[in-house]
């Protein structure tokens, strides 16, 4: 295999001919640009050049081989050219943003210092990029815990007793019948990498040690395979299937998961319509912007950001989604490649919840992208007045202990966090993810207590009531 | 003819004698005095003097030939006059305001980063004259979408639906049987020279390519003329009638928009009583009352403005409107004098809807000037409850494509924007306009796909639900 | 009569003889200190010393010759000490708050640039001395008008209707058988003179001009002799009475004002427990403790003030008001002793609305002093729904003329206003009173052409709804 | 008995010989560390070394000789160490905090500036140290007063009548047949001394010339014994009692304070699920971090904090509180140990207060620590409504005279105030909790009056009215 200058490669930087160079090795990635699901725009810019940098905190190490055939892997740089780019690397003026990413890093908190799952989202928005936080809190594909969803636990408050033994609580549960330690999973939480560079197995490290579920997303930035190694033989796992248009693809996609020992497949069903997530989109400009002085256009709060070098992290992640899937195709067809059981992520509404029951699935996520649709805490609520055989689970807003009980109340069987999870290791890897379990589970157990409950099954509509006020919400949410 | 010295025109600078200069010709207005919508005061300001500036940006081209008789044009000045006018322009001192709007267009973003109506708004809000910003932003005489419009609708949620096929999605309608691209219409925008030079065919052009219907305004600043003449052939326009008091004023205003090539009269009924616009009244004193150092008696958002030169840019537009209109007396009058379908704008309440359909006419709008009056998505809602059989559409408040989506839901066939529409053509001219087009057909887009919609009939009551909680505002809307 | 040395005077400054100087006249007040209103601990203040300044802005003219006895009268200074009391006052140095309003009263913005009621009250909130700014936004015992009352209007909307003639509007309706050109009167406003030197009399003159009625309080700062002699012969003034303990001394004033010739008596009810008014209160204190720098114990928005010359101007008022008034002893005797008619000013809940119409009185005046009672809106509503037959009027928190229109569609026949006239009167004497009955009857005109009516008979509770969300209020109320 | 130096002490300085001074006197406390409620960590911060400052303020005098045997007394220390322990606290440097409280205290307004609840908290903030703000204010575990708590008053509005004889009102009542002058308690108020040298002792006095009852905690920070001694013959004090896990400890308890003429035991249930109190287990790392320069994780209005030295001052306390105890088992064991009246506190919603009925029990307390319960007051309502036969008390958000009358008009007899006695305490001792006392009496006369009511009896469920809306509340609440 020959090896390559940068001068030779520099000549390939148009669209006809366009190579780039990832982790000192050459592709010819022309023929992939029409495919790429974040699109040709955003490969061109590094046509000709290194997008290593770029590359690979949002793809999986697999990503390369996957979508390319041999022959585009055009071989190693030569060594000085290899030199050359680390060397350009470490030339590199530091932007801004990391300047400030460096300085925050100084004075980072002690992990005893958190205390709550905001207390380490605090912390994480100040250590994360620009670029990953706008990702991460403009709502990942994965996990959406907007404003609204929030809010609606607030308007629940408990009908506490008193005078029942508390002393032992037990807050384990089941998931489509694994064990899990607290009625809590990991959501699907893309993009790990870009927050740390150990990614999604600081979730599934922590998540092995305490018998928590890890729902692992398609878009995780490990592949599966790598999230997998990552876990103990006991630890359960369930995946997050974002379906291509093309059945073979996905299909393909079922078969090796369920050969990788994935126990469960969330069907996700709500991510199809993209969100108008503006902040994301508009991250890469937000320097640029500044340095040309423009009249600003995102909002004010944003941190001075460093150029992201996507249009729209999550944008193209969903580009090659499926946006034709009905009840009576694809559930059936899903069905009939595998033997794990199938959960609907996404469902929005009592009626779906009912069609999903019909199907025959094995079970719901209620939760949703934004966009004006119910709180899936509503959206429970509604399904317990209106259907209370429909079983489900929910996920969107937790911010609390408080917030999971009040779900289990109402009938959810577990509920999903994702957001919190990425924040968590970000600032401080897998004992970052360890510390939210603690005390996510400190804060269920009180609460369960609180409402004279000392297993999840004693769990009861009664417990909890919506008022007719809103709750007070301090003006920094 | 004769020509005129500056020292001629000057001494006309009385109320018995009143001469203005308008692009170096001299006019005597003295009679036209008693009878200018907006009232003697602002002419008499520019008595003996040259008023291009002031004049020319809110009225239509042929306005003076319209209201003077010919033996009231006296001609031009000689050049020498000419040329001291253009001196005299070019030697004045620029304004705070004006090197303000200056000092915003060197830092106008490109078009490419503007992803939202709100993003257009704040960017056009920058870069308008402190005037032209408080007609606009107070209400202009077409469009009114005050906060508790925009508020009405985050009162709404979606119950989004999943497992549809809605990768094929056509978000097109008709209105009075012409096709329109969105359900969308442009609502009467008047004083559209106020923020950009070209006005309102810049709004025209751009309907035009996109096929959308613009509802043009008797108050705009370019003749009806003017604007038929840059639509393109198959191009829909309806025309706005702010009804005059005298009825033959009225029918000969009438008969020309149905020569023009019109192809509806949409009756304002809700401007008859002049919303309390004191923000737009007060405009004039801004810069002065600063300069003087007076205690503030204008809200203290307001940007340092620069004196306007109009008591009241709004005000007098309606000074001739009819106040005296009923259902049995104008809708016959009407009938009688045109074939063209009738449209009812400013209906506000489900009564009035019910003596619409029964008096007729072809369509109602639902729209307010403010004032209590109940939001028009409340109206909405009342009458899909109380009399779903009536027809109707809707503006007012509107600042997403979920927005409009959410009146479909209800009932409503279109959604009309007008200041918007202003806005995008003051920061961009057609280029904005046809920018937030684009934005408004992707956001109907994902809004359908999220209630699994794929055309607007699909759209249905069920689809929307008023929630008893008011949903998160941020603090700057 | 003697004349008086200020040495002389001087030696009187205890609580056993006890001399003040009011206006270069000698009073001994020994005897009185004991029956003072506002209580001994001020008149001590003053003991041995010149009162003339704190004295004069709160008491009627005749407020010395009828408390006083003739022989407490000592007479006058002699010249010397005339001359030296006047000395000494132009001497004094100027506090911080005096000079705070010197600089802002050269800033005051012509009247011309006065539009609505929160215009004239935001230049009169500048104007103003502490002192008395705090006296009338704390709630004068006239007129209250706390942001609970405000904001129950806001909670009201029209069901604005269109097509209906209403270019001639006629506001004007009768109050007890009395003109009253728009459906708004003067509520009691006392204590006029701490906002400008002519007080009360300036709201006369312009409700004479304007044919207004006003209603005139007890503690006014003139006599009522001085303010009917400002009345012009057919104007109507009732008289609002805060009956003393002392039904001989209440008679007498009765008759007093029956004979000078008031059209109807006001009983005021609701004053009986005086409002917790902690800022009125605190008002003396607020220069000398930032002198002192004491942590501040007040609400940090109150403008650095001037020390007050009483404890809590409103607290002494109604200390000799009867506070065992009931339903089968006073309304009787007081029909008893005249034969004007009788309104129960202060009306907060639909029982006693019930009991006044029993007791057949002539009108009852819906109003509270705050202390967590229902807004008198909010009383109306209930009135209108469960005894829609009894009279009513209402007076609280108005600020545009839509509230009044929204009190008269839901029965209510008048609406006063007191704290908007002090402030006008304050800001420009009569001239200002006269712009805010100006800005009322336009836009109570307004609302009434926007409900489609032109008479204020034809206001129905059908044109306004109660809606069940919160309209939304600015941060600056 | 021997006398110690400080080398000598300061050996025994690990978890396997740990001694302490406290007040020059040595302790062994190595077998204690397990039993400490505290946990053994802040002990072992002082283990060879003076602990006195941290000891004493929040503990009752005979902790020690309580909890440790005599042989664990090691006796004094020579004079050498003595006087060098005291000069060793004089040459220590003043902390942050210290020296704030410093300049707070050289600025403290005379008493006479309070005139209501929230100054007298406003003062106290500003003159507590860092680490008694954050317990006082993050709830005691005596009295909570959360927004949540407060604001469900501001949802109740008053009938208020008119024309009733209120000259005379009477505002005493009894508790459990005790006379009380205000229908207000003295909630359980702990580590009083936080806050003042003298402690609880501060309210104890004041409600004994007021006749007030005192409930006293368990965790006070003095004994029940000297609480007695302070109080007069005649006065009437309950006790409250955490329970301990073990029931000889409980009742050797309850027999001692039966003994010491407690008239009643308050069984606190509410405690046993220790709230998430952040803020206070925060407070130990505010300065330091500050220092360090860390990310901050706490809330942003924490004043400068000083290093308290307690993890959680108020976590410890309730360790070896029971958590087992059942309606069954401890109301039957508790009756069988005393004769005296036995009152539930922390009942949070019907149900419980049913079964305190059914139980046979003298009374129940309202209240919550927070965590998603329903508001005191809410309960309250929901109880009139559902069980209007079932007796009950009322704690937590009370500030103002009007609160309490409205829980008495829904029922409640009496309501209690922890947060703010401790406030008072702090601020100015015995002087200020008489003036609190003072400001309530004014208040809840007043508001009585307002509702027509000259005795307890006379207030009824009809006079207060709960509304739709929320009250306005302004920004710092």
């Amino acid at each position: 295999m020959p090896t390559w200058t940068l001068e030779q490669v520099a000549k390939h930087n148009t669209h006809d001919s366009c190579w780039v160079i990832i982790e000192n090795n050459v592709y010819d990635v022309t023929e992939f640009l029409s495919e790429h699901p974040g699109g040709a725009k955003i490969i061109l810019k590094y046509a000709g050049k290194d997008a290593t940098a770029a590359y690979e905190p949002i793809h999986p190490p697999d990503a390369l081989e996957k979508h390319l055939l041999p022959s585009q892997n055009l071989g190693p740089l030569d060594s000085t050219a290899a030199s050359k780019v680390i060397e350009q690397q470490h030339m590199r003026k530091k932007t801004k943003d990391e300047l400030r990413v460096e300085e925050a890093l100084k004075r980072k908190p002690p992990l005893s210092r958190i205390l709550s799952l905001m207390d380490m989202e605090g912390v994480a928005r100040q250590l994360l990029s620009y670029k990953a936080l706008v990702y991460y809190s403009s709502g990942s594909d994965d996990e959406v815990s907007y404003t609204e969803n929030s809010r609606a636990f607030s308007r629940f408050f408990f009908n506490a007793r008193v005078l029942r033994p508390v002393s032992e609580c037990d807050p384990s549960t089941t998931l489509l019948g694994y064990h899990s330690s607290i009625p809590v999973f990991v959501s699907g939480s893309a993009l790990a990498k870009l927050g740390h560079p150990q990614g999604e197995v600081n979730i599934t490290r922590a998540a092995g040690k305490t018998s928590l579920i890890q729902m692992v997303s398609s878009n995780a930035s490990l592949s599966a395979q790598n999230i997998m190694d990552a876990a103990i033989p006991s630890q359960t796992l369930f995946f997050q299937l974002y379906k291509n248009r093309n059945d073979e693809i996905a299909e393909k996609r079922v078969r090796e998961m369920d050969q990788l020992g994935f126990k469960a497949i969330f069907l996700t069903v709500d991510a199809i319509v993209a969100g108008n997530r503006e902040r994301d989109i508009r991250s890469p400009w937000v320097l640029d912007d500044q340095e040309k002085g423009f009249v600003p256009v995102w909002d004010e709060n944003n941190p001075t950001g460093e150029e992201a070098d996507m249009f729209g992290t999550a944008g193209g992640l969903v580009a090659n989604d499926d946006r034709d899937m009905t009840w009576e195709k694809t559930i059936p067809w899903l069905r009939n490649i595998t033997k794990l059981p199938i959960v609907i992520k996404g469902i929005q509404c009592v009626e779906d919840a009912v069609l999903a029951s019909e199907a025959g699935v094995d079970g719901i996520l209620l939760s949703n992208h934004g966009g004006s649709s119910l709180p899936p805490m509503e959206v429970l609520r509604r399904l317990r007045q209106q259907r209370p055989d429909v079983f489900d689970k929910l996920e969107g807003g937790v911010r609390r202990g408080t917030d999971v009980v009040k779900a289990l109340c109402l009938g959810a069987r577990a509920v999903g966090l994702g957001r919190a999870f990425l924040y968590a290791q970000s600032a401080y890897g897998e004992a970052g993810v360890l510390k939210i379990i603690e005390i996510l589970r400190r804060e269920i157990i009180s609460a369960m207590r609180l409402v004279g409950a000392t297993n999840v099954k004693d769990l009861k509509p009664e417990m909890v009531e919506r008022v007719d006020w809103q709750s007070f919400i301090p003006a920094k949410l």
